[in-house]
């Protein structure tokens, strides 16, 4: 009635923005994603008949209120999957700092999927874990296989269709790099899942940015797999300006980016003025997230380590499948 | 032969962005202004028979190359209103930074339309001095007139019909103050010209942002009627960050912000929280402009100018019409 698993983050190359259906989490577009193999949550579960409560932990703390319902609402699809109403006790640690756009959700509700499921006696396809993780977060969707992978947005009422496809493996492109820059690890004051229902209700922009999106999947799509950082880049890099464009223009606005993030984007357009492949992506929060290749990779992470309020720099490499592992938590 | 004239620049509530027609500079949208009282340009121009060629100097500094060119292109005007070929020699001074995202080339404009036409010996109509100042620099249209100005599109492919009319003179509000935050006034990178062609060409949001723009102009102007800022600041705001999201998604992306402009903008969406009326502005350059009441000004100022980076502040009231004055610079 134990397991524990781990799995990675991911950071879309074509963002995910906007539900169909809040409750199942159901997207108005498809999305697709690189996995980050430093940046992930370890997650233990133990069901057992003598608990009255789920107790939760994350990062050592206790949690209460409305981060813990969510957990247990997720662990609650488990429990009807099984027919046994069971309690469970659960303990994630993120290596990473949460709510500040580095996608925590998803790599969270990832392992939580996995470690539940596992725990309670289920052996998931990926593809049925896939769906469950994407109820907890969407985003989570993309992290149960590594690599790259695209969450096709589907068509079905039930959400059925609606789960991730991995485009290429862990080792598909050994030479790409995403660095992350880490700005500030405050909580974000708008969570992701806030704005984007705000966005789709209220920003003149968003219908545009929707008509966009079948292109750039396509040539995310296929720069990835022909592993051409110079198809990939420049339109990763718009996708996410485009949907940084709907966020403000929403009311009120959403702005998540700090003065630090907007010196981090000019530093790498400067960066590619000077000769050096590097395109940014930004998500929910203030991080700007470089991607690049093997080569260029040191010069760019001095040159963004150097800037002002950068609290430090993580250069990942694809990652690999979510898994369970031997040693849990407790 | 000789006469100076003095003209305020004018910061746009509903943007011009994007040209129908390059070389009239006919406007894709109208657009609705502020002049404002403290930044003004002096102009003084002398046509005179011993002069070879143009002689232009600014804010003390003789001028050559694009710049001297576009002056001279605009004096071609005047001399052909008057069909003689006389040279001149002009000499003007702004009392703020140019090229900086104040507007300079607004009240450049329109001191040099009303200078030279005076110079040469005609006296224009408002309607004849909007419409030749706006084929200097589009904005110069609208600082023919004081307070505040609608620069109508027009559908004419001669132009005829795209001039700014006035909506409500200097004195009919009395407390609304446009507060202009100076960031740093190193000269922008695009100029607007250049930026605007490139909007237009390629930027997948400039149709959504076109067909929102009748709207804000009809809030825009009712709200100056009605003198209400609580209608005028949210639209005014919204069309700015409009405007920018179709700059920063064209490609190369044109960034005018910096990171004290983030700031800035984030610190008067906190005095809205704080309770506080205002709210901002931007344009082609790093400056934040907030608009606000009389009553509040003062303490807005005050945060403002506390902010890390913000080498002055300049609290402006709505401006008066540009006209000739008898000191000439030479």
């Amino acid at each position: 009635m134990k397991s524990t698993a781990i799995a990675n983050s991911n950071i879309a190359l074509v963002k995910y923005w906007g539900k169909r259906d809040e409750k199942l989490i159901l997207p108005t577009n498809s999305s697709i994603s690189m996995t980050l193999d430093k940046l992930h949550t370890t997650t233990t579960v133990e069901f057992s008949p003598s608990l009255k409560e789920d107790q939760i932990k994350i990062d050592g703390k206790k949690i209460l209120g409305e981060e813990a319902k969510r957990v247990s609402q997720h662990l609650g699809l488990v429990r009807k999957m099984k027919g046994e109403n069971l309690f469970a006790r659960v303990e994630s640690e993120n290596n990473f700092p949460k709510a500040a756009g580095l996608a925590s959700s998803a790599s969270a509700f990832a392992a939580l999927s996995l470690a539940a499921t596992k725990a309670i006696g289920f052996a998931l396809s990926r593809r049925e874990l896939s769906i469950l993780a994407r109820q907890g977060s969407g985003s989570a969707s993309r992290s149960i296989q590594g690599g790259y992978n695209e969450w096709m947005k589907g068509t079905k009422e039930d959400g059925s269709d609606s789960y991730s496809k991995q485009i290429a493996p862990q080792s598909h492109w050994q030479e790409l790099r995403m660095l992350v820059t880490v700005l500030t690890t405050k909580e974000k004051k708008v969570k992701s899942r806030a704005g984007m229902a705000q966005t789709v209700a209220n920003s003149p922009l968003y219908k545009a940015w929707l008509e966009t999106v079948e292109k750039d999947l396509e040539t995310v799509r296929s720069s990835i797999l022909e592993k051409s950082l110079f198809r990939l880049g420049p339109c990763a890099e718009l996708n996410a300006l485009k949907m940084h464009s709907t966020m403000m223009t929403t009311q009120p606005h959403i702005m998540y980016w700090e003065p630090e993030s907007i010196a981090m984007m000019k530093e790498v357009m400067q960066m590619r003025e000077d000769g050096i492949s590097a395109y940014f992506t930004m998500d929910g929060g203030p991080q700007v997230k470089i991607l690049c290749l093997e080569n260029d990779a040191k010069k760019i992470q001095k040159r963004a380590s150097e800037l002002k309020g950068v609290e430090k720099t993580i250069l990942c490499s694809a990652g690999e499948d979510a898994k369970t592992i031997e040693k849990g938590l407790f």
